[in-house]
C-alpha cells in the first residue's frame, strides 16, 4: 500500500531538511520538498501521514542480540515473537542476531536452526556467524555460509574459555579467511584464561555475590583482548568489530590501530551508557534485595561512572561507531537466581542439582534491552551530549554501512522504506509491567526518556501507531547483505 | 531552468544507491528510484541528463581558500575571478576565504572589502572572519557581524607574530565570545615565537634556501600550537577547527582533547596528502633549480612522507574530518622568487628595495591547488585508501555541516542544487599548461588523477558542461549560514 | 670532631649494606665493611656512635622552598633560622630555595638580598634565579651570577601573570642562555591567561570560597603549561625541571617528551601525596570552619585522589624524579584570611584597606611541609608503594645531581659528611603545637609517621641528636655547585 | 691478597668522586678519600694499583646470555670456558644464562646440567629458570629451586610454540606463583602464533632469505607480546622483565603499565642499539655475501633505524632498565647456513638430512656479543647520549638489584670486589680475529670502540691486566641471590 508521509523532518545520519517522503511497495521511491508531491497525483490507495513536529528517520538497526540463546545452563527468555516485537515499539526494525554453536556443533546446521528461528520474528533480521572452532571442515562451511547463504559477518569469543573461545591459531585462520572473503569479524573481547582465574581467585575467598562480577573481568581484561585482536586484525588485513566495548581504554587501544590504517570499528551497548558499576553492587544496606545486583550482571561488566562519561565523548568524537544491545534477556526470579549464593534463594538448575550454594560466575549474563535502546541514547540528543545526525549513524546508518545491509538504514529512493516518526517530546517510563520483552525486570525501571516513536514501518508497512503495535504483523524477512 | 539527472548514482557522503534526481529553481526538488520521475511529468523545459556511469554528488566545498591576499608584501595572484573559475572546473561550487585584516584594520570594514571582491567571482562563497586584535571596538565589530551579516566563523592565528597573530589573552577573549555566539573559531597553529627564533637561528648559520623552511617550523612547533589551542577551546567551551593540519603529532593532540570531549574538528589540506618534504629540498644536485623547492613552501610545511601515510590513515579512520586547499597561489617567477637567496635572481619588492640577498622566511607561503583538491582525493579513493562515502564527507558534507552552510553539502530535497556528476575512469593530466589557476606552476605538475568532474552545477544552472566551463557564468553567492 | 657511626645500615640511592662510616673535618672519609674500623686507631677526639638498627643515609635534600617569601601582599612567616631549623629536624640538611625578583627589580641586587637572608639559617643552601624578565641587562646579570656567583639553575614562572610571569620570547632566550651556559631552567607550569580568566569568571559567578582555588587552575591549566615548557626545551636544546608536578596528565607530558629525546625532569611536592582535593574543600557543613579549606590552597592546586595515587606510581616508575616541598608558609589566622570570604573575618591588608569581602585569589598559597617531607614519603616505603632506594634518590640524590650539589647527596669518601640516621620503627604525631615551624597550623596535623631521624649530621656537626636540635648550630653554607 | 687501588675516579650509579678502594679477601673493604689509605698501614701483601686517570666501577653483569643452548638443530658454539673468558676480556665479571629445557625434560634436571656446565666458566653466574611447562611437578621442582638452590628469577617464552612457549593457562600460573615466592618472572615476548603464521606466509611467496626475518616478527607482534605479558603481571602482581625490547613501541606499552603501578622492568640487548635492519637486508647486489645478512638475524630481529634513536633515548630517559646481550653465538659457515636458501650453501644438519633448500627460519637466532657489551655502550657516554652513571646503572648495578645478586654491582663495603678498571680514552677496534668468543664472525666487526677495560677483578683476584686476560683463572661461582 503506497504511503506518503508529509511535513517531516527527515534526518539522516548527516541531513535535516524539512520534506516529503513517498514509498510504493516496500522501497522508499521519492524524497521531495515540502508540498512538492501532491497527493492528488498520487494513487488513491496512498495512505497519507502528516508527520508535524515529528522527525523522520530510517528504521533502527540493532547491531548485536541475542534471542536464540542456550547460555548457561538455561535459555534466554525472550523468542523471536516476543523479542521482535519489544524490538519494533523502539523503533528497531533490523537486529543482527550471534548464531553461537558451541565447538562441537556445525556452524551450517547452526546456522539454519537460528535462521528458522529468527523466521518466527516479526522484525528483519541478520546474523554474525559465531565460529567457535575452525578446521578444514568448518572453512568449508564458512565458505557456503557466505557464498550460498549471503552471510557477510563472523563472530569470535576470545572470552568463554572451553565454551565458544577460539585459539590464537583459529583466530588467525578466521580472521585471513575473513580478509580473502571480504567478510568482517566481530570479536567479543575478553582473555578468557585471567577471566577464569580471577574468577576461581574471587570464589576461592568467598567473594560469591553479584558485586564481585566487574573485579573478576576488570578494565585491563577487556583491554588485553582488544590489544590481541587489533593485532591480528593489522596482521591479516581483515577488517574487524569490536561488539560492547565497556571502558575508555579499550576504546583508546582501538583508535590507536585505527591511526596506524587497522580497519576496526568499535561498538558500545546501552546499559554502558546508562548504568555504572554501583548498580552490581546494590544490596540489602541500601534498601535492595541483596541479590538485586545480578540485574546487571553482563559481560564486559558495567564500569565505574568515569567510563560512561567517556563512552558518551567518545560517542560524540566518532571514536565509537555504533550502539547495539547485547540483548540477553534472562528473568531475575527463575534465571538470574541460578547464580544466587543464598542457597535458600537460589535455583535448581540441571547444573545445580543439590542446591549447593551457588555464585556470581554462574549467574546468566545479559540485560534486556532491545526495546530500549534508542530511546535512551536520545536522552543524549536531548542533553546534547550527542548530536541529532550522530544519533542516527550510531542507533542505523554505521550498522547498515558495516554489515552490508545495503537495502537499510538510509532515508535515500531504493532502500527499503524502514522508517521511523519520532515525537521527541514525547516522554514515556520504562517498566517491566508495561514493556513487550518476556522478562521480570528491566534494567531501566522508572527511567523517563524524552521522545518514542509514535509510528513504525517496516517495508513499507505500518508495524507501529500511535506508539502500538499494529494487530496485524506479517513476518520479518532476512535482510540481504553485500 | 528545470533539470533532471537520470540514471546516475546518486552519492552521499553515507549511501549510494541509483536514482533520479530533479531540480526546480536553485533547490533539490526530488530524489526518486529510477525510472519514477517520468520527463513527461515534468515542464517542458526541463534539462534532461543522462548519468549513467556516473556518480552524481553534492557540490565540492573548499573549506579554507585565501583569494584577496595581501601577504608578506605582495598579494596572491589570483583574483576570485580565476580562483572561482578553477574551483568549478574541479567540482568545488562553494569556498569559504579567510579574511585577513591585518592588526590596525577593523574587522568590519576588512569584512565588506573581503565581500566585495569575492562578489565577483562565480563560485558560492563564505568567509572566516579572521580576528587579528581583540579589543571592545572589535568585539562590537564581531557581533555585528554574526548578528547583521550572518557570519558563522572565526579565524586566529597562533603564529604570524605581530602580523595576524593574537596574544593568549586575545585567543581566551575570541573563543568565549565563540562559545557566546555559537561560532566556531578556526584556527593556525604553530607558535609564533618559536618560528621567529628558529628563523633567526637557520639565517644566522646561513641556512638560507627553501629546504629549510620546514626546519624552521618543526612538528613540534605545530603540535604546541595545536596543544595550546585546545586548551583554550577547553577552558571556554567553543567549538574549534584546525585549520592545515600537517602531521601525525597534531592530529593525535587534536584527537586525545575530542576524547575529553572538547568540541574540536580537524582539517588537512591536499598538498599534505600528496607531496612530502623532499619537495622543498629538490635542488640543482637532483637536475632541479636550486630554488625549485620554493613552489612547495607553505606553513605549516610539507612534512616527511610518514606523515603523509598517517594522514590517509587518519582520514579513513575519521580523525581527520574535511579536506582544504589553504590556496594561496603566488608565482614562482615574480612572487616566489622574492625569497631567493641568489641576489641576481631575487625579485626586487617594496620590501627589499637594496636588492640584498634574500632567504626562505621571504618566500610568499602558499601552493595553489584550489582547481585540482577533489581529484587528487579521488585517487585515495581509486587506491581504496577511502571509501567513496568518506571522500564525498570530506570534499564537502562535513564541511557544510561544521560551518553551519545549511543549503550545502547534501544530496536531499531542499538543498541547493550544487551537483557534480563525476566520472571515475576519466583521467586526466595537471598542468600549469592548461590549469585555470593564474599562477605559472602547479605544485602538482604532471600528475595524472583518475577522475574528473564532466558537469557541475551551481544552484541548478550548468557551470560546468563536459569538463568544460560553460560560457555564461552568472555572479556566485554569499551561502546562507545558520 | 673526628666521627665514626658503626653498625648502620649504609642506605643509598642504589645499595643497603652495613657497614661503618667514618668523617674527619666536614667530609666522609671513610666507609668499612662491619668491624674493619678500629676505634682504637682512630684520633681519641673521635664521636663514636652506633647505629644498630637504624638506616644511615645521606642529608635530605629540599629542592623547592620559598623562605623569604614576599607574596600577595604580605611575606611568608617562617624566617631562615626557624625553617632551617624545622629542615634540620626532618633531616633536610641543604635546601634551595626561590630567588623571586618582581619584574622590576635587578637579578643580581634579588640574588644579593635572598643569599644574605638564607645565611642567616643553620642550613646547607642553594638558589634557583628567579628569571621574571629577560633583557640585555638582565642576560648580562645571568651571566655574572653563573660565572662568578656559581649559580647553576634559572626559575621561570609560566604562572603569575604581570607579577613573576614570563613572555614567550623571554622563555625562549632564558632556555637558549640556559643551554648555552649549561644550566638547568625550572619551571611553574600553568598558563597564566587561563588562570587569571578561570578567577574572573568564578568570581564573577559568587564562587569566592577556597574550595574554588582548585576549579580556577584545572589540570588541563597545567598540562598546558608543561606542553608549552617542554616544547621550548625541545627547540633550545636547554635542560629542564618541572616543579612541583601535581597531576596523571602533566607527568605523561613530560615522559612523553622524555621519550623523544628532551631532558626533562619531575618534581612533586609532599602534599600531592598526602592530601586531595577534598581538604579545600572542606567547610562549616563537615564539623570544619568554612575557611578551613584556606590551609590547603597551593598552586598547582591539590588534586582529586586518583592523582595521589598515580603519584606514587610515578614515584615507583621512575616518572617523577624528585619530592620538594614548596614550603611557602603562611599564618591561618592572619594571612590564610586575607582571603577570607566572610568580610568580618577577613584580614584588613594594605591591598584590602576597605575591608571589603575578599576571596580565594587572595588567600596566600602554600602549605607548610619543610619539616615533615621526608617522614611523609617513609610512609611510602612503610607501605611498599616506594623502595628504600628510591626514598634516598627522591629525597636526597636525586637533587643533588640534577642541580649540580656535587658534595652532597651520597654516602661516599669525599662527600660531605651530611648524614641522617633514621630510626624506621619510631612513630611520632605531627602537630602545630610541636612543630618547629613558624606558622600557626600544620596541612598534616596529626598525621603519624612511622619513623624519624633520630641523628642529623652537617658537614659532620651533630645538629640533632636523639631527635632534638643541638643547643649549639653554626651557620650553614652555600653549597657548591658544578 | 689484598688490593689497594689508588687514585682512582670511584664512579657508581649515581656518583663519581676521586677516592681510593681497598679490599680483602674477595670482598670490598674500604672505600676512603684520596690518600686517606696508607699503605704503609697495610699488610705487605697487598697489591697496589694506580688507577690514575682510570674509572673504578663495579664489575659488569650481563642479565641475559646463553652458552649451553641446545636450538633449531645445533648448538650455540660458545662454551663457559670460551664465552666466560670473552666476557671478563669485555669487564663483565657476571653472566645470568637462562637455563631452557624443551617441555619434556624436568626443569630440576635441566638446571643441574646447566649448572655444572657453568661452572666450568671463569665468570660468576647465574640463572634465570626457563618454564617452558606448568603443572604440578613443575611447581613442585619450582619451588625446590627457590627454596632449596636459591634461584631468584623464572623465565617464560610467548614466542617459540611447540618448543618452549607457554599457554595462557601456564603464564597465569607461573606469574601467580612468581608473585608468591618473590620471584622475578623474566619473559620473551613475541607471540608465537602471529610469527608461525608470517613465516609460513612468506615462505609461501618465496621470501626465503635472511632480509625477511624482521617481516615475519615485525613490531606489532612484540607489542602484542609485551601487551599480553604485562596483563599478566597485573593481574597476578608479579613483578616481570622484558627481555631484548627491540622497539618504541614495546617501550611505550611497557611505561603504561608502569604508571599504571604494574612492577615491569625493561631490558634492551646490544645489537639493538649499534645495529639496524638493513644489516639483514645485505646481500650480493651491496658488495656483500647474499647470505651475509644471516650474521644479524636474532629474534626479535634488529629493528629499522627510528627505534635504535629510540631506544637510546629511553636508556637516557630511564624507561630502559638494563643492557644484555642475549648472547647466542652461532657459527656463520656451518651453523648460520643451515637456513642458507641455496642449496649449494647449506650446511646438511640432523633435519635438513636431504639438502633441501633451506630458509630464513632454520638460521640459528643470535648475534654474538658477550665480549663487547659495556664497551659499544660507553660509545653513548663519550656522544653524551647517557650519563657515566646511566652506564653504571645499565650495564650493571640495575642487573644486580633487579635479580638480587646482593653481592654483586655496587662499590660499597661489603660487596664482592669485582671491579673494572675502565681507561675511557683507549680505543680499541673490533675483529673475529682477535675476540675471544669462539665464533667465526662478529656482528661487529670493524667498530672501533672509544675506550675497554685495563684490569680487571672478580672478587679480589685480578683476572684482566693490561687489557689481557691472566694466566691462571679460577673457576667462577654461583652469585648469591636475595
Amino acid at each position: 500500500m503506497p504511503l506518503l508521509i508529509q511535513n517531516a523532518r527527515l534526518v539522516t545520519a548527516t541531513s535535516d531538511q524539512p520534506g516529503d517522503l513517498y514509498a510504493e511497495g516496500d522501497k522508499i521511491t521519492t524524497l521531495a520538498a515540502p508540498g512538492k508531491l501532491d497527493p492528488a497525483d498520487l494513487p488513491k490507495s496512498t495512505t497519507v501521514i502528516d508527520a508535524a513536529g515529528k522527525l523522520l528517520m530510517p528504521g533502527f538497526i540493532d547491531p548485536h542480540v541475542h534471542i536464540h540463546l542456550p547460555f548457561m545452563g538455561t535459555f534466554a527468555k525472550d523468542d523471536h515473537p516476543t523479542a521482535s516485537r519489544a524490538a519494533l515499539v523502539g523503533g528497531t526494525t533490523t537486529y543482527l542476531e550471534m548464531v553461537c554453536p558451541s565447538r562441537d556443533e556445525q556452524p551450517l546446521e547452526a546456522y539454519e536452526l537460528w535462521r528458522d528461528k529468527a523466521a518466527t520474528g516479526v522484525c528483519d533480521y541478520g546474523f554474525h556467524i559465531g565460529v567457535t572452532r575452525f578446521d578444514d571442515d568448518v572453512e568449508q562451511q564458512l565458505r557456503t555460509l557466505v557464498a550460498d547463504h549471503g552471510q557477510r559477518s563472523f563472530k569470535v569469543f576470545l572470552a568463554y574459555k572451553g565454551a565458544f573461545g577460539v585459539t590464537d591459531d583459529e583466530l588467525y585462520n578466521v580472521c585471513k579467511l575473513a580478509a580473502e572473503l571480504g567478510v568482517i569479524v566481530t570479536a567479543h573481547c575478553e582473555n578468557a584464561e585471567l577471566v577464569a582465574a580471577n574468577q576461581a581467585a574471587l570464589l576461592a575467598a568467598g567473594k560469591v555475590g553479584p558485586e564481585w562480577h566487574e573485579p573478576s573481568r576488570p578494565v585491563s581484561v577487556e583491554t588485553e583482548g582488544v590489544h590481541h585482536f587489533c593485532t591480528f586484525l593489522e596482521m591479516t588485513g581483515a577488517t574487524g568489530y569490536i561488539v560492547h566495548t565497556s571502558c575508555r581504554d579499550a576504546v583508546e587501544i582501538a583508535m590507536d590501530f585505527r591511526a596506524r590504517g587497522v580497519n576496526v570499528a568499535v561498538e558500545t551497548v546501552i546499559p554502558y551508557l546508562t548504568l555504572d558499576d554501583t548498580y552490581a553492587q546494590r544490596n540489602a544496606s541500601t534498601g535492595h534485595d541483596a541479590f538485586e545486583g545480578a540485574k546487571y550482571v553482563m559481560s564486559p561488566p558495567i564500569r565505574g561512572v568515569e567510563h560512561q562519561h567517556y563512552l558518551w565523548h567518545a560517542l560524540a568524537a566518532g571514536h565509537v561507531h555504533t550502539l547495539g544491545t547485547d540483548h540477553a534477556p534472562f528473568d531475575f526470579a527463575t534465571q538470574k537466581h541460578i547464580g544466587c549464593p543464598d542457597a535458600s534463594k537460589a535455583v535448581d538448575a540441571q547444573f545445580n542439582p543439590l542446591g549447593e550454594p551457588s555464585d556470581f560466575t554462574r549467574i546468566p549474563n545479559g540485560i534486556p534491552s532491545i526495546e530500549h535502546r534508542a530511546d535512551l541514547l536520545y536522552q543524549g540528543v536531548a542533553d546534547g551530549r550527542i548530536t541529532l545526525q550522530q544519533f542516527v549513524a550510531q542507533v542505523s546508518t554505521n550498522a547498515a554501512d558495516l554489515f552490508g545491509l545495503h537495502t537499510k538504514g538510509h532515508l535515500a529512493p531504493g532502500y527499503d522504506a524502514d522508517l521511523v516518526l519520532y515525537d521527541p517530546d514525547a516522554p514515556k517510563t520504562i517498566s517491566a509491567q508495561t514493556h513487550h520483552m518476556a522478562t521480570d525486570y528491566s534494567g531501566f525501571e522508572g527511567v523517563t526518556h524524552p521522545g518514542h516513536a509514535t509510528h513504525v514501518f517496516l517495508r513499507g508497512r505500518a508495524v507501529v501507531e500511535d506508539g502500538k503495535l499494529v494487530d496485524e504483523l506479517s513476518p520479518g524477512q532476512a535482510a540481504p547483505r553485500g
